[in-house]
């Protein structure tokens, strides 16, 4: 009997959800957890990271950074001497599992926590588990306010809520009111923080949210 | 024999390119031509559109908006007298050439052109010709200067590459000499205008960019 799509699917992601277990056990048993970082093109992932990072040291991390080409932002991390990989998709619009347990060899013993930097997209990076405990999307101002009103998965599946790039809140228009009520709408429960993370503002709250989810046993 | 991935693909890509094939006729006999816009969630496809219309007036002129969810471009929109219809793709992370013939009747016979916002990514509608004439990318000074060296694709296949947001340029520190570097190894032969939607500025150029696209014959 032909099988429907839906079942193909779920045989896809079974499979892909048992390489991420892996990952994620692989992890722990060297006391070190896992964050997927989402969010669009030009949110501010990458500097978000890099105040992150400095706001949780002196806890060893490292990054693992995901884009269609190019090396860019591992040289720029290594450069302030950060940790990072470089995933290269050639044209895929995600990360996955595969890709991340092939490249848990690479990571130091010493590593507590591992970020990893999505490919910059709001849609696909959603549907696949990578092995982490917890999940952090960046939003930014420069973006618009009704970001969770249209892309309702992104912000379903996320623990922390970055929104970045505060400082240029006013100047954008951005509608805090207007953003909250989509991000309510499509996930009660994720905690919510306004950062920029070149002036520093946010980024000690959004750093004590990330050692929480750390913290956290898995699902 | 068992088909490979890349002979899946191209029988996918045929049957869905005849789709798109038989939109553009549609609308070729019409008098009519389409224009395929791209950009990131939040680079500003829709401010762009409105600013691009007046600037093309009196052309009749239709816009489709694509989205996850939500009709808050279209309705918009229409409050600004522009005739607006709403796809909701309800998760996928791309228009098609089915959706966009579906709503051909839909379409006003007056209308010279069609615009269609594509969902907000940057990776994924690169893959599919919906029958347009030309294709338009919207990028954004505050998605930073980095974009077309990390997503080559959607620069490769634009013929005009619209940077909006020029208003922020110098307080986002937007490099123009890296931006174009990156999008002259994509893509030789596009076009690039810098405007700002919210002022106005470039946006006459702008124009004048679009009704040459949308004066060529058809490849």
């Amino acid at each position: 009997m032909p099988r429907t799509r839906v079942e193909v699917y779920e045989e896809i992601f079974k499979d892909h959800n048992e390489v991420a277990g892996r990952v994620l056990e692989a992890l722990e048993a060297r006391g070190c957890g896992m964050v997927n970082v989402l969010g669009s093109p030009g949110a501010g992932k990458t500097s978000f990271l890099v105040a992150l990072i400095r706001a949780l040291a002196p806890l060893p991390c490292s990054v693992v950074e995901g884009d269609l080409e190019s090396d860019i932002d591992a040289v720029a991390l290594r450069k302030l001497g950060i940790d990072a990989h470089q995933i290269n998709t050639h044209g895929t619009c995600h990360l996955d599992a595969i890709q991340v347990e092939a490249l848990l060899p690479a990571i130091p013993a010493a590593a507590r926590a591992v970020f990893i930097e999505n490919v910059g997209n709001l849609i696909c990076p959603v549907s696949f588990w990578l092995g982490e405990k917890a999940r952090v999307l960046v939003a930014s101002t420069t973006e618009g306010s009704d970001k969770p009103h249209k892309y309702p998965p992104a912000f379903a599946g996320s623990d922390l809520v970055v929104v970045n790039k505060v400082d240029l809140a006013e100047v954008m228009e951005f509608d805090r009111a207007f953003f909250e009520r989509g991000l309510r709408a499509a996930n009660p429960k994720a905690r919510i923080v306004y950062v920029s993370s070149k002036h520093g503002t946010g980024i000690p709250e959004a750093a004590a949210i990330v050692r929480e989810l750390l913290a956290r046993k898995p699902a």
